[in-house]
């Protein structure tokens, strides 16, 4: 069996439509290449409780569970004393994490604050996450890893802790994209789908500047076998004489 | 107390990475402006049971629960199914949901079929949400809007229907964007926040080509309290010489 994982986005400004999150998709990228099947996401609100009752509820579920945001110095950045309080230990100062930010912030001649040192403050027993971008790290708890909201300190901290992850079976895909829309292809491809059962296939409606189309996406641990049906499918285009893309 | 909500987004090609997800943000803008708020979102994959077991939990806890994705015409595609039996209906073929697949069909040249006909089967007692671009509709019942998954049908669906729901007080936001660090800022903007508790104040680093800088979100119900907060911001900024962006 494959690890399975979940994504938690915490942040307000989400849920509000000001930001769009690009957190999930590299992070689902990232797991995918490794085998780690991402079950499940949540955006969330910046809330101590209900980061608590999150992160509590998918980590008995989920073998991984990915936090982003709320680990900056402002007082809407809560996710370290959530994460804390969820494992009934004290956050306290981190002398690697406090030195890592000192350093970052003597390189941009900026003097280190209180605010600086709140993104010192790790919960204890937590195993920090380096950030080679701005210094305050992430850091993970048994099998929850927190990183950054922002997305190129996030994708820094999930590059570094990707490999010493669980890695499952590689998933293999292809796809092919046709000039007919999704109704069309629909009764066959169900044919096929219900004939290699171990095969996830996906339909994808989209249209262009020039016409409506769908993409067809066969997805498997078994490389043998999601060659032959897509080869399968390939024929099944040709006797159609459905349109490739 | 204004309406709660959350988006369910249904789709193996989200969770996957193949696909950015632009729905959320697309309903989180449209609920926002209209006073209702969005507390939480969830991705979760094409599993009739994980749909009926989410939609079901979230639905009472939300005012309104709004899903994307699932309701097209191959064998990936089972919201319709999931929702059915979470609400302990059938699923039957609607008459307006067949004739207006059929008019799309037709439109383009395309002979109906059975899998367009699974487009018109519909949970019982279900409400359809018109599709102007490709005719299969979405549908509500009771508090759940079940849309489609393709970005610009969801908005077409969503547009209908965000007039009919209950509005909320509307929710006022100023901001502005610094040339500094969320460090530096951060000290002081805590203070502001601690003086002005029914102001959510949201801190968000970003950097471009030429700086790092940071946004900094006022939002309230309160708009008269709203701007004091906003005019004493300004003052701070001013005072501490910070280089707006």
């Amino acid at each position: 069996m494959n690890p399975t994982s979940s994504v938690v986005i915490i942040g307000n400004e989400i849920l509000s439509g000001r930001t769009l999150d690009l957190n999930t998709q590299y992070i689902a990228k990232k797991l995918s290449e490794v085998g780690i099947v991402l079950l499940e996401t949540r955006t969330i609100s910046d809330n101590i409780q209900i980061i608590i009752d999150t992160v509590s509820e998918l980590k008995s579920k989920y073998d991984y569970i990915f936090t982003t945001g709320g680990i900056g110095p402002t007082h809407d950045d809560i996710t370290s004393q959530a994460i804390a309080m969820l494992f009934k230990v004290p956050l306290e100062l981190n002398e690697s994490a406090y030195l890592a930010i000192k350093k970052s912030y003597e390189s941009k001649n900026i003097k280190l604050n209180v605010a600086a040192e709140k993104m010192a403050r790790i919960p204890k027993g937590a195993i920090l996450i380096n950030n080679p971008i701005s210094g305050a790290p992430g850091f993970y708890i048994e099998n929850v890893y927190v990183t950054a909201g922002v997305p190129y300190i996030m994708q820094a901290m999930i590059d570094q802790i990707i490999e010493q992850l669980k890695h499952g079976d590689k998933i293999f895909s292809k796809n092919i994209d046709l000039k007919v829309i999704e109704g069309v292809i629909a009764e066959d491809f169900s044919n096929l789908q219900n004939k290699y059962k171990d095969i996830e296939m996906g339909s994808y409606p989209f249209r262009n500047d020039k016409f409506y189309g769908t993409s067809l996406v066969l997805r498997s641990y078994n490389h043998e076998l999601l060659l032959q049906a897509y080869k399968e499918l390939m024929d099944m285009i040709a006797v159609n004489s459905w349109e490739v893309a």
